[in-house]
């Protein structure tokens, strides 16, 4: 099936393909979008070719052998969002811990134990059923690319069966076993004794259980959580298995997560919400993306990280939306968008290339996250005449048309 | 026809209907929503006859007569959205405007100008079509009822063309020519002296052309707009010839704006971003209600207003859109919820009050806002067992099904 879709726009300002290509910017892309890295064509056309795009650039010069044309008619189009952060395979519900919270109570980790309880309560077909609804709602919302992770599970049965269940649905598994430490390894004590013995059992039988059914290895690297040494000890045990390298660091206050990323070569360090001139510095020299999760600002009423600074100083900063029952159950990339830009300095440019081409890059991923000749295709027609609608009607659904690896969904 | 909606759920904690009649509560309700005026009843039918709603009560006792049932099936429903504050007739493009503001220049209420222009210069037919795609912008994102200011024509025939095409798609229409002085009375010195013959327009030959196709007469009272006295003239012009009285006061800085509303027996005043405690107090003792517009601050980045103490104090809160594409752009009532909860101090049930109940008492309506025999059928059908969900699940469309005046859309 070849689909060739046109963007022939009486407007040429309002007409917009957006390829995160940049040697492909055109000069109307170029006066539309400054020097961004987005890559925009206007007058564009694309050609998708079963799960492919075969061909990109001017519409007059289109292939016309297309067995179906799909007319943009001046909205734009966009590559689909890589949502690098989830955590979708759990059970229960915690919507009236978040009205308590939105009623004067801080955050707090510890709200994770509830739904280890109900997601170790819940059987593979109803964890199946909620996760293949989260998927439907993610591919509505323009997302094309998702990673998952385990870590409600925290048996080695359970985490084993997350992983599996979440491999079902995505090829981006990240084997979190060491989410926070399940109650029956808690001596109440406040020590690192039991905690230890918990790390050993991710280390060993666990990370055996799960590593088959994972590409990626991550840790909660916070006070509260993980200390940075039994994260080091997570991490590199992963490594050894042959996954790549995640770590959730800095969200709760300033910590040593993002020099462990960057000193492990990590794909991505995620919240990144306290920073240090060092931390910044360290990000901007490596080849670790940061991570930003507007959501869990926004659901948790924390301080927003400042993502001008990290762009600034040359770091790849990625959005992604953290998608979860405790800190953030949001699983719009549209709104995290719209609030990167307004709460966390990014432009509008900036914002759309963090969810889309700055998500690949935290999955180490150049097959998504751009409409380029060979990539899979995946595109968001948008209900908009320009990208810089996701921030300008923020909450609007502006989703009109998602293909998913060619296929219209 | 005979719609029966039931919502009989296996967990009856997830199985909501909010009906916003407090006498109406059930035990569950009570247990889940508290002190809230929510009238939150579980495993509960609600019968649509025609426009109208003929029953709402426990599922077991439903009629059963019905030519139609919907289950549904542990979904919370909840009274259409009220929208009392919108702009939403205009011609034009202003997301270059936005993007630049998002990149640092401050809001100018100035750029309203370009907006004019730009309406002028449109056919009816375009500015019609334009306004039927955001009233089905409107009716997908669970908006049932909504009000339609004039004020980007500016000159007698267009203010009252844009009375004009209001009036086809709703009721609800506001005479809004003192929206800005339009260049053409502006002497470029300063003084009131061009504003003034500019409000003498308004009151004369302009009300004359738009009242009959309007129900209310509104003023932009802040500094760089229209003075106290000019608003004064503007709103007592329009009470004398039958209009109900609303304002714009309050938004960019302390102002006299509410205290003029309240004194006139305004049904509204609008945004309310810096209020003294005089404007509180004098709000908690009227029947004016205070409606605050969350899509504003959040893009033009200005301070939120502190919901919670007009709460506190007895003051009426209804919460809208004022969906315009100068300083909110967002037509989403849910997003409104969700900043609100986030950033203004409401708990996700007074929110939820305050964009459906709260705006009806704005629009001095009582058919509307409320699920109780006898009201319009303006129903939501939410894709989320709670209506905790809109605040919890920020973005993410939860708008399942839509009946407005017992049809759906
Ligand atoms: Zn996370
Ligand atoms: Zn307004």
């Amino acid at each position: 099936m070849r689909t060739l879709i046109t963007n022939i726009a009486e407007l040429v300002t309002n007409d917009q393909l957006v390829t995160n290509d940049e040697q492909a910017q055109d000069a109307v892309g170029q006066r539309l979008a400054g020097d961004s890295a987005l890559g925009i064509l206007c007058d564009a056309a694309v050609l998708l070719d079963g799960d492919r795009i075969a061909w990109v650039g001017e519409a007059a010069s289109a292939p016309t052998d297309a067995d179906e044309i799909v007319d943009a008619a001046g909205q734009a189009v966009i590559p689909g969002f890589v949502d690098s952060h989830t955590h979708l395979v759990f059970g229960g519900d915690r919507s009236a811990e978040f009205a308590a919270r939105m009623s004067g109570q801080p955050y707090s980790a510890g709200g994770i134990q509830s739904t280890v309880e109900a997601t170790r309560a819940a059987s593979d077909d109803e964890l199946r059923t909620r996760l293949a609804s989260f998927v439907a709602e993610l591919h509505a919302q323009g997302t094309t690319t998702f990673e998952v992770k385990t870590g409600y599970g925290l048996s080695v049965a359970d985490e084993e069966r997350l992983a599996r269940l979440a491999g079902e649905v995505t090829d981006e598994v990240t084997f979190l076993g060491a989410h926070v430490v399940p109650p029956e390894f808690d001596n109440g004590m406040g020590s690192d004794g039991d905690s230890d013995d918990y790390v050993t059992l991710v280390c060993g039988a666990m990370l055996d259980a799960c590593a088959p059914h994972a590409r990626w290895i991550d840790v909660f690297c916070e006070r509260g959580a993980f200390s940075t040494e039994q994260s080091r000890r997570v991490l590199e045990a992963g490594a050894e298995r042959g996954l790549g390298v995640r770590v959730h660091g800095n969200q709760l206050g300033p910590g040593d997560g993002v020099q462990l990323a960057v000193e492990l070569g990590a794909a991505s360090v995620d919240h990144c919400t306290y920073l240090s001139d060092d931390d910044v510095s360290a990000l901007a020299a490596s080849d670790t993306v940061c991570t930003l999760l507007p959501g869990v600002e926004f659901s948790t009423k924390q301080p927003y990280p400042d993502a001008k600074r990290l762009v600034d100083a040359g770091a790849t900063v990625a959005l992604a939306s953290d998608c979860n029952p405790g800190s953030s159950f949001t699983s719009s990339m549209a709104l995290c968008i719209a609030i990167a830009v307004r709460d966390m300095g990014l432009t509008p440019a900036e914002a759309l290339w963090a969810s889309t081409a700055g998500g690949a890059a935290a999955l180490r991923r150049d097959d998504v996250g751009r409409i380029v000749p060979g990539a899979r295709a995946d595109l968001v027609l948008l209900r908009a005449p320009s990208h810089v609608h996701l921030a300008y009607r923020p909450g609007v659904p502006l989703i009109e048309r998602v293909w998913v690896a060619g296929r219209a969904i």
